[in-house]
């Protein structure tokens, strides 16, 4: 017998015949003696009407405001639930963020988790119901409704997950489990059965999208095991993540290959090569809440270097704006200039530790194909690169098959 | 200076236009330097989309889950008046009956308002803010979601107002006001500047249906001052309800006329006349769950009585069938009959209390149209009679204008 949390996220519960198969897989697991915990996003498309409602008043809401209208949207959902299970015979009892007591800062729209009031929940658990929780919402100590941002759900599983010492986290997706890379760009993709929380990490941050990275993050900081399952597939193992790199000769070198088409390229040539020039640079970037991702700088041989960032593409032009207005003059750079035609291919594995010579291969794989690099940039147990975004499916393929991810 | 508490209901909410011309009104009111309270329900048809989702799941849906779905509907209004009072650049701030803390029992559904915490309330006033506060829910000691029932809103708003001793509860309606009798029956219906709380509630059970009765009751006992007004007109006084009647000589005797066409009537015919029978008759309907509203017994010659009694139309076929079931052997009634075709029409006034022969100025009005008295039931300041349903209009008309109620 064991106590489990399982998340489902909006396509899980987008109408009534999805929560009844929710319901029927909740009333398999009763039935085989363990306690549920179930934790459900709004109905898919609610959270955008209630946005857009609220805009339709305000076209840049109030966040406190927004958050009281947006987690309704969770708090239909919870009723359903809990009805479907009721149907199903089963006792069943809903809970809002409000009435768990998910404890969370008053950053309306993406509060972050303080702390959370297990006490009812276990003993409702105890006398035999089955417990469900709205996602992405919680109070601030002055009872006020914030809610965690996109993806929150996710973080409300695994805190949740995490206050009741749950054996596992069972997150359900449209998506089966985590693959080596997206299978609509290589068909011969393969489900990994297990990846640690490190590499699910490299591989969130770097565009998978299959969790939310705040919530790997919180189960890697309370050792959450976490399971990405297909809400749509009865049968299946799905994705374990888990936070011990097993002590196995097998592991594979890399275990996985992300994408990204989101990023533009930003470039300062000619500056002066002097201390506190990157700050010069990147200060005024980061006072306009600007995101960089990757940061290099080349030393030239003239005295001066060449500065390269990327940022969001939705951001270019106003980083450009940026630079030229208040940096460009000011620290006597020679030019700026952008691009949005850009990608950035990552390779990620905890065997890379241990295994020498992973870089230079996959330089090597991408110049046989005639793919130059623009940047690169290294982590323990990451390579990523950035090319020209029309080689990217190119790239994806010839490293996944490469780093003999391709299924047999 | 006065503390107002504003109800708005659902057709006043009902899209981001209505809304907006809401904020506008509370503009006004706070520019005369008024501290105001909002008290909303959902948007129309709100309520109704959330019961229907409840019960494709579940048909007979559990209540507590039921409570915290259909509550989101006022939880979407509240945030969206909110902003577009800020829209407006008025300081505003929403609270869920949690979130007040309105205190109820736990009758999910039709829960009874037990205390309302007003301490943050009254802070944000005096802070300068407008108060947004969900109507037709609360919150149970355990922390559930309660709801108050169909018209709950109204009930809110008078609580609240009893509770931070506001100076008026202003509830606004699709009507400019309390009339004589329903416009639509008599075009010469006249608006009432003023009714006493006795009379509202005479017409509020009779059948008028610009209030709900709980609402008036719960004013009455708070001393509440009310006032119904249209929320489509910016002018008018709308009516207000007054919980004492002023020593004025021109009071007039009838203030308004209330009818109904959802009863049915039940006749139990030759019942032995001996003590214990109207309990016989009537207690198996209670037991039942059946409302019984106007009861008359009329005795015979010949040793047996004759029992009439109304109850709901929808309700006439159930109570039909326990009496024939398991009261008319056991009593030996000779015969049980229902008749669904019927109308009560209702005069109602203090002034009743000072003039005699009122009631027989009604019954000679409506013997002079050849309209026939089924049954009469009186109150101090109420007579009630039961007519053939086809009959309605004309009654009302006649007795609308023989009491001098039509319009100058």
């Amino acid at each position: 017998m064991a106590l489990i949390v399982q998340k489902y996220g909006g396509t899980s519960v987008a109408n009534p015949d999805r929560i009844r198969n929710l319901a029927r897989r909740v009333a398999r697991y009763k039935a085989m003696g363990h306690k549920v915990v179930v934790v459900v996003s709004a109905m898919s498309g609610e959270t955008n009407r209630l946005i857009a409602l609220a805009k339709e008043i305000m076209p840049d809401p109030d966040p406190r405001e927004l958050d009281v209208m947006i987690s309704t949207g969770e708090q239909v959902t919870i009723g359903m639930t809990a009805l479907a299970l009721m149907e199903l015979g089963i006792k069943a009892k809903s809970y809002t963020g409000t009435q768990v007591k998910i404890l969370t800062d008053d950053a309306y729209t993406k509060a972050r988790i303080l702390s959370i009031d297990e006490t009812n929940i276990k003993q409702d658990l105890d006398n035999g119901y089955v417990v469900v929780v709205a996602g992405f919402q919680g109070v601030d100590a002055n009872g006020n409704i914030t809610t965690l941002g996109r993806g929150g759900s996710d973080t409300t599983g695994v805190a949740l997950a995490a206050a009741l010492k749950a054996d596992e986290c069972q997150i359900y997706t449209d998506v089966d489990g985590v693959y080596t890379t997206d299978p609509r760009v290589v068909p011969e993709a393969r489900r990994l059965d297990k990846i640690t929380f490190e590499e699910m990490l490299e591989l969130a941050s770097q565009g998978s999208k299959v969790l939310q990275i705040r919530s790997v993050e919180f189960a890697g900081k309370y050792k959450v095991k976490l399971r990405v399952l297909s809400s749509f597939e009865d049968e299946g193992e799905g994705t374990l993540i888990t936070f011990e790199e097993e002590d196995n000769m097998e592991q594979p070198v890399i275990s996985g290959i992300a994408f990204n088409r989101d990023e533009a390229k930003i470039t300062v040539l000619g500056v002066p090569d002097r201390p506190g020039i990157a700050y010069q640079i990147l200060g005024p970037i980061a006072e306009a809440n600007v995101d960089v991702d990757m940061i290099i700088q080349n030393t030239g041989a003239d005295g001066t270097t060449d500065f390269t960032f990327t940022v969001h593409k939705n951001e270019m032009n106003k980083a450009l704006s940026i630079l030229r207005d208040k940096v460009q003059g000011h620290i006597g750079a020679r030019e700026i200039s952008g691009d949005d035609k850009i990608a950035k291919v990552s390779i990620v594995g905890v065997g890379m530790r241990s295994h020498v010579g992973i870089a230079s291969k996959m330089f090597r794989i991408l110049a046989e194909e005639g793919i130059n690099i623009q940047m690169i940039s290294t982590s323990e147990i990451k390579i990523a690169v950035v090319v020209d975004e029309k080689y990217l499916e190119l790239a994806v393929r010839v490293l996944h098959k490469a780093f003999e991810l391709d299924a047999e």
